[in-house]
């Protein structure tokens, strides 16, 4: 049986570093398939090409078509191997568009270092059982999102008006997340995690789509099981596009990935 | 006879999408050539490529080994054009040697909409003549990172204590920034402006090389003349590596670029 995170994302190793998958359409949110899904998909991809280095550090992805449901091919090709980083790059393609393009440095993540030095704490926000829980969105929103019913996603009160057309307008969404069905987070979910939130658009009082052009995310530990904390920020919204930075933290308080966006505004 | 950052990052178009170039020696910086000049030889073959869509929009690279003084390839492919943006890869070859693996984002900077709704103001910061001069650097700093030579650098003394063995261990280094020859800004030199300061682990007491693994960058607008004011700041310093966040305000006081990169700590 399994999770449906990984149910979904499994890819079958075709040969000649390609893969095949089936997305899911149950990771449908707006217009097209979760670009984080996507990502873990690709993820699969690039775990099966680097067996040695099997957790990704860095993955940048560059989205130029959106993803359906339905069959997808993953190229893979090794750029770089030696020492504790091996850099590979990824391209998904669907009916002959080409979707994603990535690009990912993987490596060992029990075998890093252990220090932290890390200046960012995890930020202010009620507990659990004290923010909104998604079951609460209003139903065209959730119709619009599958996705959400795979999450158990609670958001803080604080910057949630926008569910009551009252947006606090402070570019920010935070929350606690967990798969619905408790899987627990690790190095390839957190891919997945950093692009998993309603976009802060939503808190600037745009609702509506906001397609993702480009997204960077660093991995920076293995997550404790639990909850993970979950904050977006924009601070630089103009020319159409607005950057989106995602910070999270593990059940253990440690910063375990973080992530900037590049997406288009809403229309 | 031209400015000196033109004249270093000229390439010549060989055919079938492939590019050369002379990587000029005067951009080193500690052990291998500055990784934002090596993006602005990029940006030249992508221009090149995308006539149409001619500016970054968004740059993500993985840097996989040291370029050094000399002839370089650079492979350009379209992976696709379409409505304002075109997106392509390039891979910076050097001796057998894949030294930069680069996805971008191009669009005509002049067309895109005007709108700003920032909320990333400017730091506080001395004027430019209240700043220290990279000329006051020790010798052993200047001798080992001749890209200097070719900068006008103004560091904000807050932050600048290290140069004295006094780091103010805020993860911070601000400053202004032009070419020595006063060549002005242009949407391709922020790709090297987002990566021309040193590294901020030194004012965290940490001197030495930080070879920085990926970078990704965004460019928001066209910058006016003149000086560039920009910052870095790092919040997560773990598993020997560090994110590097920069923010770039132009002389109008607008955020013109913003970059994230993950680094390796020095050794």
């Amino acid at each position: 049986m399994g999770f449906e995170f990984d149910r979904d994302s499994e890819v079958v190793d075709n040969g000649a570093s390609t893969y095949s998958a089936q997305l899911s359409g149950g990771w449908l949110i707006g217009g097209g398939l979760n670009g984080g899904y996507q990502l873990a998909v690709i993820a699969n991809a690039l775990r099966a090409a680097s067996p040695d280095r099997p957790d990704p550090v860095v993955m940048s992805a560059h989205f130029m078509a959106a993803a359906i449901e339905g069959e997808a091919t993953i190229h893979t090709r090794m750029l770089r191997e030696g020492g504790r980083l091996a850099t590979l790059s990824a391209e998904l393609i669907q009916n002959d568009t080409h979707c994603v393009s990535a690009t990912a440095t993987y490596g060992d993540a029990a075998a890093m270092s252990t220090d932290v030095a890390t200046m960012a704490g995890p930020p202010d926000i009620p507990p659990v059982d004290a923010c909104l829980s998604a079951e609460l969105a209003p139903p065209g929103l959730r119709s619009a999102a599958p996705m959400l019913e795979r999450l158990d996603l609670r958001l803080d009160p604080s910057y949630a008006g926008w569910a009551r057309d009252q947006p606090s307008r402070s570019g920010v969404i935070q929350g606690w997340l967990r798969f619905a069905d408790r899987r627990e987070p690790d190095t390839r979910s957190l891919l997945f995690a950093v692009d998993a939130l309603p976009p802060v658009t939503f808190d600037l009082g745009l609702p509506g789509w906001a397609p993702t052009i480009q997204l960077t995310a660093h991995v920076r530990a293995i997550p404790e099981p639990g909850w993970l904390l979950v904050r977006h920020a924009t601070r630089n919204v103009a020319g159409g596009m607005f950057e989106e930075d995602c910070d999270i933290w593990d059940s253990s308080r440690r910063l375990v990935a973080q992530s900037r966006q590049l997406a288009r505004l809403p229309r």
